[in-house]
């Protein structure tokens, strides 16, 4: 029988996305009774701190950061599980000495679980893997071991099936929990309930009845203070690589046999494998990459910076379902607003019913932030008008259809279903793989596309308006406004 | 070219339907500058008013029974246009002077239109037309001349051809504009627009997807005052072989090919030629005829009644788009609420991808009244809960989305398009006796149905529930309440 012993050890533990993110999680899923009984977290980084002053950091950092009340009887219980080992990633003494803190707070139990979580600079994933081995921790002596890998996963194809093989030399695929936050998304996985947990939606899903498709992950933030390290990235391997192709897996799967995890992923994975890829022609043509003014003065720019902080592109998914359908995709920093949304808009109705009245084409919109929900767009009679018609919306607001059920942090899906070992929101090697393969030729220095400029508060170089003008299409903001425009 | 003078002339000047609704919605169209430059509109009735009497009346009752504001501008203007002529339907003499009253007020036009409206006790529809052909009052002499007829049309199918016969005897069919009010309505007019309109609902709109209909015309008022009348007629008279079945031609009807009257008169009638008809032992299967307690007791109703103040019936449409799908529609007196809307219910989706989350029937729902608007109730991701999921809502409310564009009253719409010569929402002689062929085994004294007893107050008798449990169904209200539940 398994065990209920269950280590969550964190490297990265005083981190940002360990005091923001992953603590409070944790504590939620504790606090609501969702973790084994016998459940420890364990910190691990170069400060050097006791279990006490760990403790006390953690404390004011997830009351600061996460608003979490840590005077609460809850929250002082789960501290009591609460460890902390200092060391360097890099020395095996420090990681044996892990191990060996670990095997104290688990009561020395052999079939105690072990989850590794890598908050850590991801030049430091190949090594600390290899730590993991050569210090005995991911060994298995009885119970599971786990490895959760955060992003950036690669910088391209070949540095990511180089750290795909680095990682499989230590753990077994199914041992490895690739993150990307937008699949603990809850606005994200309603996109499975609704696709397939309803039946009026699926019969039209697809490029008999549906135009085309428009995802927009739009922050307003722009880069300044962290242009030093995003001048590294760029808008490509910062949010299309993962979170928008994970955006259109899910708008374009097809129905899943069934709910067992490979089946899940095998459905994301074979969409992205028909996405039609670029020769350098097609670059320029179905691409276009930005840069918002005043980006290049931000400190820390390289000189020669090619870097974008604006990416959208068409995607053709070349099978059965979605011929000839194009899949406009755009993301950008200091943009107008920080909206996410996902447009689904259908193909006109035939025109020659309601002469002259100019029923529109049918939107279906998945509003993912700021105003979580969806909005069905239809063509209804104006009142006294004879038989003239007017778009108007239904809405669903997440909000007020749960109110009492609020939505929580993506990240506490994704550590009770690590925990649990289901790893159906986590990303494949071969996935991976496969949304480097897409993403290659925009990326900064091998790409034929070129720079284009755009006003800061703008949504994005006019360029991006062109490639829908092309073909009689224009960018959609449908969540949160009375009228399609943008 | 014609003429702009155009007379309406309203037989039963005096009664309800045109104190109610026919001067008050002529008064709007006029406001609206939708009537022809010089119409005139002349009552005839066996009171003895003179013009400014009648005039003085109207204001009277307008204000009263429709709230007009009779010290208005708009509304003394029109009143100069309004005119009467009293005398006896079934005087020759008396429909000469109102001849000689039209001449007088067409100004001698020839080419002057006159539109007829019947709004009169329908044991006097024969006479009257007869009247119209001998007095000369119906002889084209160059402007066109336009027959309205309120129902009952008929009693059953025997009457109901024999009124068609006599009508068609002074009249040709595309003068003759039967009215039945609920095609009038903006709502029921919405149907059409929603369908054909948007391009995303005809394709789930048959029994691939569909799995049954609701239709539900609830009127809380009993017949307390009314049940001598009432007596001699009957829910299935009242209400099903008009209203109800239009509302089935409408839901259920082919998609028309063009907007042409004729074209939507067709496709109103073929659908309802293909209501699969009832032999005795189908009408005890597929139909519920009530009763509420108390009727009997009514001033009026015979001791020997058999009259239903309920009806509720299960039709099939034998065609490709809806073999096996069940329509269920019921209309009763003295019931829980005044309420009318019809839901559309789809199959469910396929259970295998969200075990135990439940997975319900979409359902697509037009309120019809009170809160005219639509709503479509699919499955969503219940927050923080796995893949649970939960039915909610999306709500188009025609008052929010049209604010300051009120609703009209139906009988505007109507008398325009009569004016106008549009018959597409009148009701042709063939869809008429069509109708009475599929009520007939329900009428009252043929109808091999028992009467149930329900209470004030229900939804009707236990029957009416039993008729779509037999099929893992039940009715479901949706317009107005948070929770599908009867």
């Amino acid at each position: 029988m398994a065990s209920e012993k269950t280590s969550v050890v964190i490297f990265g533990a005083s981190g940002d996305l360990a005091r923001r993110k992953l603590i409070p999680a944790l504590f939620e899923l504790y606090r609501k009774g969702r973790l084994p009984a016998d459940t420890r977290v364990v910190g691990f980084a170069r400060s050097d701190f006791s279990d006490d002053a760990f403790r006390d950091y953690v404390s004011e950092q997830a009351r600061d950061l996460a608003g979490v009340d840590d005077a609460s009887s809850d929250w002082r219980t789960f501290l009591r599980h609460v460890h902390y080992q200092h060391g360097s990633l890099s020395a095996r003494g420090d990681l044996i000495k892990l191990r060996h803190k670990l095997v104290e707070v688990e009561g020395g139990d052999p079939n105690a679980n072990r989850l590794f979580y890598l908050s850590i600079a991801p030049k430091l994933f190949e090594d600390t893997v290899m730590g993991l081995a050569t210090s005995g921790l991911a060994a298995e002596t009885g119970g599971w071991r786990r490895l959760v890998v955060e992003k950036p996963f690669g910088r391209d194809l070949k540095s990511a099936q180089e750290l795909n093989a680095s990682l499989l030399r230590v753990f077994r695929e199914d041992q490895v929990y690739r993150i990307d936050h937008y699949l603990g998304k809850e606005t994200v996985q309603n996109l499975l309930v609704f696709r397939f947990g309803n039946a009026i939606f699926e019969p039209v899903w697809n490029r008999n009845y549906v135009d085309n498709v428009q995802i927009t992950v739009a922050e307003s933030v722009d880069l300044a203070g962290r242009a030093g390290y995003y001048d590294n990235t760029g808008a490509t391997r910062d949010m299309l690589q993962n979170h928008l192709l994970q955006l259109v897996a899910l708008v374009a799967m097809e129905p899943p046999p069934n709910s067992e995890p490979e089946t899940l992923r095998n459905m994301r994975v074979e969409t992205l494998k028909a996405i039609r890829r670029w020769s350098p022609d097609g670059v320029r043509q179905h691409a276009v990459r930005g840069r918002y003014r005043g980006y290049a003065g931000e400190p820390g720019v390289a000189a020669d910076s090619a870097t974008a902080t604006y990416v959208a592109v068409r995607l053709f998914i070349d099978n059965w379902r979605w011929e000839g359908v194009p899949f406009y995709v755009r993301t950008g920093k200091a943009m107008a607003r920080k909206e996410s949304e996902i447009v689904v808009q259908f193909k006109r109705p035939p025109q020659h019913i309601f002469e002259g009245s100019g029923a529109q084409p049918n939107v279906l919109s998945f509003c993912l932030q700021p105003d979580e929900g969806a909005l069905l767009r239809f063509s209804a009679k104006v009142p006294d008008q004879g038989m003239a018609t007017r778009p108007v919306d239904m809405a669903f607001h997440y909000g007020a259809a749960f109110p009492g059920e609020p939505i929580p942090d993506a990240y506490e899906r994704l550590l009770q279903d690590a925990i649990e070992g289901d790893p159906s929101l986590f990303i494949r090697s071969d996935q991976i793989e496969e949304s480097w393969r897409i993403v290659e030729p925009l990326l900064e220095g091998a790409s034929p596309a070129p720079l284009r400029a755009y006003e800061r508060g703008s949504w994005g170089p006019d360029a991006a308006d062109a490639l829908l003008a092309q073909r009689n299409h224009a960018w959609l903001r449908v969540c949160g406004h009375g009228e399609a425009s943008d």
